[in-house]
C-alpha cells in the first residue's frame, strides 16, 4: 500500500485517539468538526491526486529507498530536479486548496534535514541514528501516512538563554532518559496542519551552546501519543470557516496552527533521531531551512496565482475588461515569478552533500525567504486594488443577507452589475479570503523571520570579497580596515 | 443644547425605528446589539470628549451661523487652520477608538460640498438651496446630530451609462416630483457608521450628463425614514467582534459599512439641496473628496499610531528592545507623517471659494489619497515584522482557551515571555486587529479608488508648462506636438 | 540700491580679488571662465528677474527692518507663508535654471539660522551679536549681495571627536582672538556657488561639547577676503560644461561645490556672530536644517517638473504620445509633489520663534529630507525609462559629430525621428543632464545625510506615547518596559 | 590557434582599416586612442584571462564543433549548465574591468540566436544558412575573434511602420542582390563594444510582416568592411576617461556605444545567413533575447560586487565600519543575487531546441529584465548612501589639483580620514564612476526596454489560467467573460 485512496487517509485520522481542542472543546473526529475538516480536505487532495493522471506525476516519485512509487512529501531530495518538482507540487497544491498544505510541508522538510543530520551523526559519532532514521521512513512510505513537523519552541523571555530562563520549559527539553527510550516536556508551537496528519516529525528550533544538551532532541510520534495536549490556535475569520455558505469561499482547504504541549511524553529509542548531540543543532535548522526557504516561493506564487485570478473575476463580474489592469497584472506577475523563480535559482546551484541529498544554495534561499516575506503582501494590495472596495474589505451583506426572504431579492438587485449578485460576492469574497481572510498564511515568519533570514544573507554575502574586488579596480593600495569601534 | 452628552445621545439612537439589519435579522437596539454597540461606543467618544478638558479643543469648535459651540463635525470649513483642526480631531479618533469615525466622518464631509453646491446653485439658478441648507445646518447644530455621508451608488456594470443600465435604479434616482417633496428609489452602498448616526446626508455619487437629470439629487433623512431598509456588510472578522474576551481587542470602537435600499423614499423640500441640475454633480464630487482625501491623511496617521505602538508593545512582551528596530520604526514614522502632512499641505495651499468656504489644493489631496491607498499596507507589513509570528495571523489560542480548566495553565506557562501570557496576547491581538482583523479601514477605496485619485493628479499637473519649461532650457525651436495615435 | 541689476552683479564678481583655482589654475574672471560662468548665470537669474513682472513677486518681498524692497534671499522667515512662498521661489529658480541656487540658498538659510540664535545668545548671555547680526544685514540687503552658506567641516576621522583628531584643523577653529577680531584656520568643504557670491556666511557643522570652544564659530565674510584658498571640485560630466555646442544643454545654470582653506584668517568684530559658545551650536544645526529641509521640497520638485518636461518632449521626438506614460507621468507627479508638499506641511505646522523667527516643524521636515533623498532617484529612472536609450546614457554622437562634414548628414538622416536630430538630441541631452550629467544635484547629502534626518525624525516621533495609546486600546495593565539589554 | 594571446588579439584590432570616428576625429589606433583603449584593454582580460589558471574555467570551454578549446564567448549554449557558467563569466568579467564586455556579449547572444534560427530555416526551406553558419563559427573559434552584435535599428518615427517612413533606410536594408551577395544600406544604432571587435554579427532588431523582406537580413562583416562608417556615442563623462590620474579611476576596463553607417556595402554570400525570410525575424528576436536577459542579471550583480565593496572601502576611508550599514548592505545583496538568481532559473527551466541549442524560459528571463531595469539603481543610490556626499556627486578636487604645487598640501591635510586623501578619493571615485559616471551601463534599455519586457512577460503569463483556478475554487458556474470595450 505505499499510496493510500482518500478514504483510507479520512479512515487512518478517524482511527486516532482525540487530543485536539479549540475554544475549550475536544474534536472528536477531526474529518468532520468545522475547525479542522477543511484543512483535513485540502490535505486529502495529496491522496485523491495521486490516483489523477494528470495530478500523480507532480505529487508522487519514486522511493530511492525501495523503487516504489511514493508520496512526493516522504521522499528524500538528490538533485536539483526534485528541488523543482517539489516548488511545483507546492504551487499547484495552492492552486487545488488555496492554500498550504503545511500537515505535510514542515513534515516532509524536517525528515529531508535529519536524513542528513543522522547520516552526519553516524559518520561522526559511530551513532545508529542514520539507520534508525531509513527504518522509520521506509515504513512512513510504505504507510503512505501525513507527517506535520515541529520546530518551534516557545522561547520564553527573548533576551535569554535556554537556561537563563525562568522555566527551562519553554524549550522543549529531554526530562528523562531510559534504557528503552526518553520523556520530554515542553512546548512546540505555531504548529502547521497538524489536525491533517499521522504522525510528528520534531527537530529543534535553533541552535544550542555545549552545556544545553537537554534541548538537542528530534524524534518522530503519532499525533496521538499519550501525554501530548494540542490547541488549535485562531486565525483571523477562523469562526467564519464554520459557517455555511458562501461567506468563506473556500471549502476543500484551510490552515490551522496549533500548539503542542508535551507533559512528559515517552518516545521509543528507535523513533529517537538525537538526543543530546548539540553541536548537530545548528546545522540541522539549516538543512531545514533552506529547502523551505526555496520552495515556500512556489507556494506564494500559488497563492499570488490565485488573487490574480479572484481579482480579475471580480473586475469583469463588475464589467471592467482585464486590459485596463495591464500594468497592475504585470506587478503580480512580476512578483509571483520572482519567488517562484528564485527558489529555482537556488536549487539549481545548490550542491550534493556526500549522505546523497541536495543542498540548495544558502544565499539565494534566503534571500528568496525576504522576498517571499515581502512580495505577496504587493500582491495582495494589487488585488484589492483590482477587485475594487467589495473586495478590499469584503464589504457585502452576507449569505444570510443574501438568502433573506424579506429583502434578499433588493441585494440580488443591486449587487448585480455584469455578472449576477452571487457570482460577483464569490469572486469578490475569494479576494477577501486570500488577501484578508482565513486563506492569509504566515508568510513572513512562517519557516523563520525576514530578520533572521538577512543574518543568513549576510553570513553568506562574501563582503571582503567584494572589498577587494573593488579595492584592485579603484588602485587602492594602502591597507584601509574596518574600524574597531563604529561610530554613527 | 448645542453639545449633546453621551447618554443624550445613546438615547437618540434608541429612540429611532429599528430599520438596520444583518445576518438577516433586525437589530432593535444599536446600541447594545453585538454587531453595532462597538461603532456606536466609538462615536461616543465624540461625545464624550466633548466634556473632557484635554480632548474638547480638538472635537470642538465655534458655529459660525450662531457663534454657539458646536461639534467641530457639524462645522463650515472656513481656512486652513479649520482644516489642520480637522485632521488632528480623526487623528485623535483613531488613537481613542483605534479605527474610523465613519459615521460622522463622510456626512462632515457631505455636508461641506453642499454648503458649496447650494451656494453656487442659489448664485446662478436663483433658487433656495442654500438657504434650506443653513436652516438645517442651525438646527442639526443645535440638535447636535451626528449625520452620515451617503455618496456611492450600486453602480450596476460598470461599462455602462446610468441610462443604459438594464434596471435604472442601481444609480439612486427621483421617481416622483411632488409639490412637497420627492421620491426616490435605488440604493447607497458601502456607507460607513449608519448605525451610530441620526441623519443621513445623501449627494450624487458621480458627474453626471444633462440628460441624467433623473440621478442628480442631494438631501437629508432621518436614518430610520420610512421605506429605507439597511442591511449591514460583513467585514473580516466580524463574528469575532461579537465575542467576549479579549480576541478582539478594541471594545470602544469598530467599523460598519451598511447596504442602504430606498424603496419609494419620499423626502420633503426643505430636505432636499438638488433635484436635477446635473452639472453641479461633478463639481459636488471634486468639493467632498478634496477636504476628504486631506483630512484621511490624519485618520491613517491615527491608526499608525497604534500599529506602532502595539508592535513595540508586542516586542518589549516578547523581550525585545525598541532600539532593535530603529530602521522599521523610522519607516513607520516616515509613512504616518507623510499622509498626515500632505494633507496639511493640500489645506495650506487651498484657496477661499466665494460662498466663504476654503477648498482644499486638488493636486496635493489627491497625491496624498494614493499615499493613503499604499502606504498604510506598508506599516502593517512593518507592524506585523515587529511582532512576529503570533501577532502575522494573531496565531494563539482563544479566549476561551486561556479559561479553560483544562490546559489553560499550559498556555499561560507556555505564553509566557518578558510579559504574562495574556499581555502578550493583547497586545498581539491589537497589532492583528489593525492590520488584518476587523480594524483594517478601507483606506483603499475609502472615499473614491486611487485610480480615481491618478485621474484628478493628471488633470491638474499642467503636463504642458513643464514641457514648456524643458523646451526653453534645451533651447528646442522645432514645434514637437503631442502625435495623434499613439503606438506602444 | 536694494534691488541691483544684473550688470551691477556681474561687475561686483568682477571687482573681487581672483581666489578661486581649479584642475590648478586660478580663475581671473569668474564671469567668463568656462567652470564657473554657468553658475554665475544661472544665480543672475535672481538678480534679472527681480526686475520682471511676472518673477518679481516669487524673488522679492519686503525688509521687515527697513520696509524697502530686497531679495527674498535677504529676508527673515517670520511666517508659514513667507516659507510657502520660499518653496515656491526655489522650485521657480530650479525651473528657469535647470539647477540650483546654491549661491543664495545655504547663506539665506545661515543668516536665518543666526538671526535666532545672536537673538537668544544676547537674551542669555548679555552679548550683542544680535546688534551686530542685524547692523550687517542691514547694511547686505542694501547691497543687495549673494552671500553663500558654509557649514561643512573636513572632519576627519568619522570615529574620532574633534578633540581627538591627529590635526585638530579638519574641524575649523579660532587659533587667536584679538582685541579688535578673531583668526580662524580650517576648512569648509562642499560648499555650493561659491563663485556666484559675494560674502560667505559660515556657522557650526555640528553640535560641540562644553570644552570644544575653539570649534564653535560664526562669522560672515567677503569671498576674497585675505588667508581664504578656494578650490572648486568636480562633479560629474564638468569638463563638457567648458565646451560649445549642446552636448551640455543648460547654459544659465549649473552647479559648483569648492573647498574652502582659511589659513588664519582675519575677521574682525563686527562680523562674528559665535565666538565660543558651544552650547548654541547643536541648535544653531537644528535652525539650518528646518527651513532647509522643508524648502528643499520645492527645489527637487522643480527639477523634477524639468524631468517630466524633457523627458515628454524626447518621446514626442520620437514619435511617441504622452499618453503611452500615463503611469509613469503620474508617479512623476506624486514624487514631485510630495517633496514640494511635505516642505509645505513642516510650514504649516511650524511655530513662532519669540526673536520673530518661523520655525518649521522639526519631524515633518526631516520627514521631507529622507523623501528628498530618495523620490527624485526613482524621477530621473522613470525620466530615463519614458525617453528611451539615447538618454538613459546620453547614447548619441556629440555635437561635433553633429557638425561632421564627412558623416554629419548621415547622424541627420538617422537620428531624425518625428522631430529632427537636432531636436531630439536637444531634448534627450537635457534628459542625461538632469539624471545623469553634469545637472545632477546632491540631494541624498546635500543639507545632512538621510541617516542624520532619521534621526531627528526618530527623536521627534513620540514612540511613547504611541505605546500608551496602544496600551488603553489592548486594555494591558501590566507594566511592559523596554528590556535593558537589546539581544536580535 | 584556438585561443589567442592578449598580444595577438592586440595586434589583430591594430591591423585592420580604421574606420571609428568620435568628436569628428578619425582613430587610427583603437588600442592607444584615449577614447577607445580602455574598453579594448577591458575586452582583452578575455583573452588573458585565458592563460590564468583561476580565471580560465570560467572564460573558456569545448567547442561542440571540434573537441577544441574555445573561448565561452564563441561556444553555443547547450545546457542549463552553459547558461550559468555564462552567468558566472559575465558577473567575473564585471568584477575584473568595472564593467559591460559588451563587444563579444552581444555579439555572442546574436550567434546562438542565428545558430537556432539558420537551422529552423534550413529544415523549414531547404536553405543552408545552418551549414554556411557553422563553417563561419567553426573558423570563427579557430582564430579566436572577438564578434559585437548589431541589433537595434535607427527606427525613424516610432508611429510609422518601416514601409511608412519618409526614409526606409531608417530600417536597415537589402538594396541590392547579387549572385555573389547582397548590398544592404542603413544603420545600426547604440552598438556596444565596437573598438574591441574584430567582427560584427548583425541580425533583425524587430519582427517584419510578409511585405518588408527587404528589412529581413543577417550577416557577419570584418569591423573595418568597406562602405562602414562607425562612430563612438558620447556617454556620461567620456572626456573624463581620456585624462590621466585617479579622476576615472578605472583603467582597464571602460563602455563604448557607436552608431555603423552602412552606405551600400557589400556582403558575400557565405557570410549571409538570412535574406528576406520575414516570418523568422521575430523569433530571431526572441531567441536573441531570452539567454541575453537571463545572463544580464549576472552582469548587473558583478558591477553591484564593486558597488558594495567602493561604498565600504569609502565608509572606512572616512573611519565607519561596514555594521553601520547592515541594512543597507543586505538590500543590495538582495538586489545583486536577485537579478543573478533570476536568470539562473530562467535557464534551469528552459527546455532543449531540437537544434540541440538551450532556450531558457521566456515568462523568467523577462521578470529578470524588469528587475534588471530597477534594482541596480536601488543598489546605485544605496552606495551612494553609504558613500557620503564625495562619492554622491564626486564633489572632491581634481587629480590635478591633488598635485597643484600651490595648495596640493591643504587638500591632503583636509581630505585625510582614517585613510589617507588619496586613498579616499580613489575609492569615492569608484563609488561615483560605477554609480553617476562613465561606468554606468545602459542597464535600462540595452537588450530592450522594460516595457518591451512586460510585453512578454503578459503573452506568457497565462490569465486565464489563473482565472480558471479562482473560478474553481470560489465555486462560479456562471460565464463570466471578458468586456469587448473596457471603460474605466
Amino acid at each position: 500500500m505505499a499510496i493510500k485512496t482518500y478514504e483510507q487517509y479520512l479512515a487512518s485520522l478517524r482511527a486516532m485517539r482525540p487530543n485536539i481542542h479549540k475554544f475549550d472543546e475536544l474534536i472528536t473526529d477531526v474529518t468532520t468538526h468545522p475547525a479542522t475538516k477543511r484543512t483535513v480536505e485540502g490535505h486529502g487532495w495529496t491522496y485523491k491526486g495521486a490516483f489523477d493522471e494528470q495530478l500523480r506525476p507532480k505529487l508522487t516519485t519514486t522511493s530511492h529507498l525501495t523503487g516504489e512509487p511514493i508520496s512526493r512529501y516522504l521522499s528524500i531530495l538528490q538533485s536539483p530536479e526534485d528541488m523543482y518538482a517539489n516548488s511545483d507540487m507546492k504551487r499547484m497544491m495552492f492552486n487545488l486548496t488555496g492554500t498550504c498544505t503545511g500537515g505535510r510541508c514542515a513534515g516532509w522538510t524536517a525528515l529531508n534535514a535529519m536524513f542528513i543530520t543522522t547520516w552526519e551523526m553516524d559518520r561522526d559519532l559511530k551513532t545508529d541514528y542514520h539507520q534508525r532514521f531509513l527504518k522509520w521512513l521506509k515504513d512512513a512510505q510504505a504507510r503512505d501516512i501525513t507527517i506535520s513537523g515541529a520546530l518551534t519552541d516557545a522561547k520564553g523571555d527573548r533576551a535569554k538563554a535556554p537556561a537563563q530562563q525562568e522555566d527551562k520549559d519553554v524549550f522543549l527539553r529531554v526530562v528523562e532518559k531510559r534504557a528503552d527510550g526518553i520523556v520530554v516536556r515542553g512546548a512546540k508551537v505555531m504548529i502547521c496542519g497538524i489536525a491533517a496528519a499521522n504522525e510528528i516529525f520534531v527537530i529543534p528550533g535553533t541552535g544550542y551552546r555545549d552545556d544545553e544538551t537537554e534541548f538537542a532532541v528530534s524524534f518522530v510520534i503519532p499525533r496521538d501519543i499519550e501525554g501530548l495536549t494540542i490547541v488549535e490556535t485562531r486565525h483571523p475569520n477562523d469562526t467564519r470557516d464554520e459557517e455555511e455558505g458562501f461567506d468563506n469561499p473556500v471549502t476543500e482547504g484551510g490552515i490551522t496552527q496549533a500548539f503542542l504541549f508535551f507533559e512528559d511524553v515517552f518516545i521509543p529509542n528507535d523513533r529517537v533521531f538525537m538526543c543530546g548531540e548539540t553541536k548537530y543543532t545548528l546545522s540541522t535548522v539549516g538543512y531545514f531551512i533552506m529547502p523551505y526557504r526555496s520552495a515556500i516561493g512556489g507556494c506564494v506564487a500559488g497563492q499570488g496565482d490565485i488573487k490574480i485570478g479572484s481579482a480579475i473575476l471580480t473586475a469583469r463580474a463588475n464589467g471592467l475588461s482585464a486590459k485596463v489592469f495591464n500594468e497592475k497584472l504585470t506587478q503580480m506577475y512580476i512578483n509571483n515569478e520572482t519567488t517562484y523563480g528564485m527558489g529555482i535559482a537556488a536549487a539549481a546551484r545548490g550542491k550534493k552533500h556526500p549522505s546523497g541529498a541536495w543542498l540548495c544554495d544558502p544565499l539565494l534561499a534566503n534571500v528568496n525567504k525576504v522576498h517571499v516575506a515581502t512580495l505577496p503582501y504587493q500582491t495582495s494590495v494589487l488585488a484589492q486594488d483590482i477587485a475594487g472596495g467589495i473586495a478590499e474589505t469584503g464589504c457585502m451583506p452576507s449569505y444570510k443577507d443574501f438568502q433573506s426572504k424579506k429583502y434578499g431579492h433588493l441585494i440580488a438587485k443591486y449587487m448585480k452589475a455584469k455578472a449576477s449578485a452571487e457570482s460577483r460576492a464569490r469572486a469578490a469574497r475569494l479576494v477577501e479570503w486570500c488577501t484578508l481572510g482565513s486563506g492569509v498564511p504566515g508568510c513572513m515568519h512562517g519557516g523563520g523571520s525576514p530578520d533572521g533570514a538577512k543574518l543568513v544573507i549576510r553570513a553568506n554575502a562574501k563582503l571582503e570579497d567584494k572589498v577587494a574586488i573593488a579595492r584592485r579596480l579603484a588602485g587602492i593600495t594602502e591597507e584601509i580596515t574596518e574600524p574597531v569601534v563604529a561610530k554613527k
